[in-house]
C-alpha cells in the first residue's frame, strides 16, 4: 500500500520519502497498530500534532505577505477557513490519500476511510512527515500546490466580503485603481433601487444592483469575480 | 521609548532589530494610532497574527522532539499551557515589554498596560517582528530562554500527571530505567494505606502515600520532583 503512496506522491507531487517507515507512520490510525500488536508499528497522532502547526505557520505567512493591507481579523478569517477540517478532508481526497490510511477492521466497517474527521488528521500528519522528512521548503513547494491555488478559484471567499475579495485579487500582482460608481437611483423614496459599476484602473468591470449603494457595490463586486473566474 | 527598548533587547537577549519600525509596529496599540492620526503608524495586529503561528511551530517542534513517547493528548495539553494568555503575559512582563507599549490616553487610564490579554498580545507581535527582522534561528534562541527553560522548573506539570513529568523530566537526556515499588500496605480493609517509593537506575528518589497504589505512586512522583528542584 506504501509503495502505490509513494509512487503516487511521486508522480503527482516530485515527492520522494527518505523515511518509508514515517510515511507508514503518518497513514497508520491506531485501530490498526491494536490489531497488529506484534510489529511495532506506530499511529499517526503524534505527526499530526505538528503537522498542525507546520500548516498553521505557512499558512499565515503567506496571507501575511500576500495580503500587506489586510486586517487582522480577515486574514485570521481566512485562515480559519483555510485550516480547518472541512478544507483539510477535501485536500486530502483531493490527493488520493484516502486510499492508503492503514485502518482496523472495526474502523473500515463504520466507514471512517470517508470521515472527514480522520480525512483531516491524515492531510495533517502527512504534512508532518514531509517536514521531518524533506524540510520546510519541499512543504511549501507541496502547500503552493494544492492549497494556494484555492484562493485564486474563490473556494474562500465567504469568509471575506466581495468587495475585499475582488480588491485583494485584483491586487494580487500590484496597485490597481478601483472605483464603484453609482450609475442611477430608481424607483419610489421607500424602496429605491441603486445600480453601481466597478471600474479596475479606467475598466469596467461589472455592474451591480441594491437596495443601498453598499448592497450594489457588494453585487457588483460578486458579479466582476465570477466573470473574471469564468475565464 | 524604542531606544530604551532597544537597548533592553540588546543587553538582556543580544537581540538587534535591522527594521526599527517593524518594532514600533510590534509595540503600538491601536488607541494609539488613532491619537496620532497623522503620523502613518501601523498598529500590532497583524504581526501578532503571524507571531502567535510562530510560537506554535516552535514550541510544537521543540516538545515534539523533546519527548519522542509523549503521546498527543499530553503533547497538546502541554503546548496548550505553553502557548497561551496566562504565559504569555508572563513572559511579557518579564520581558520588561509592558513598559514599550504604545497606548491611546484612555486605554492607559483604564490600566490596559496591566491588562493579561494585550501583554499576551505584545509578546507575540513582538515573536512575529522578530521573526521577520531576523529569521527563525533568532527567534528559537529567543524562545530558548525566554520559555522553555520554565518546563524544565516544572511550570507546566499541572496539565501532565506527576509520573509523566517525572518520567519525561529525568528521561530528557536519554533512557532512565524508572520504577515504582510497594513498600507497605496498612490499616483496615476499607482504609488502606499504601506506600511506594519510586526509584530510577536503582536509586531510591523518594515515597509516597495514597488510598490507592495509583495515588501513592503520583504522590512518590511529586516528591521526587519537588526534591529534584529544590536542589
Amino acid at each position: 500500500m506504501i509503495k502505490a503512496l509513494e509512487k503516487d506522491l511521486a508522480d503527482n507531487f516530485d515527492i520522494h520519502f527518505n523515511d518509508h517507515a514515517l510515511l507508514d507512520e503518518a497513514f497508520t490510525q491506531a485501530s490498526y497498530v491494536n490489531e497488529h500488536p506484534n510489529q511495532g508499528l506506530k499511529f499517526y497522532e503524534r505527526i499530526e500534532f505538528l503537522g498542525d502547526a507546520v500548516l498553521q505557520i505557512i499558512v499565515s505567512e503567506y496571507l501575511f505577505k500576500r495580503y500587506p493591507d489586510m486586517s487582522q481579523g480577515k486574514l485570521t478569517r481566512l485562515r480559519a477557513a483555510m485550516v480547518c477540517e472541512a478544507s483539510f478532508s477535501e485536500f486530502a481526497k483531493e490527493c488520493r490519500f484516502d486510499q492508503y490510511i492503514r485502518l482496523g477492521k472495526g474502523e473500515e466497517l463504520s466507514g471512517a476511510r470517508e470521515r472527514s474527521s480522520l480525512l483531516c488528521d491524515i492531510f495533517e500528519s502527512f504534512v508532518g512527515a514531509l517536514y521531518l522528512d524533506q524540510g520546510r521548503p519541499v512543504v511549501e513547494k507541496f502547500v503552493r500546490t494544492v492549497i494556494f491555488p484555492k484562493l485564486d478559484q474563490g473556494k474562500f471567499d465567504h469568509v471575506i466580503d466581495n468587495k475585499t475579495a475582488l480588491q485583494e485579487y485584483l491586487q494580487r500582482h500590484g496597485d490597481v485603481a478601483i472605483e464603484y460608481r453609482l450609475l442611477s437611483e430608481e424607483g419610489p423614496e421607500n424602496d429605491i433601487t441603486f445600480k453601481v459599476e466597478v471600474i479596475a484602473d479606467g475598466k469596467v468591470l461589472a455592474t451591480g444592483m441594491g437596495h443601498s449603494k453598499k448592497t450594489a457595490e457588494q453585487d457588483a463586486a460578486k458579479a466582476a469575480l465570477s466573470d473574471i473566474r469564468a475565464k
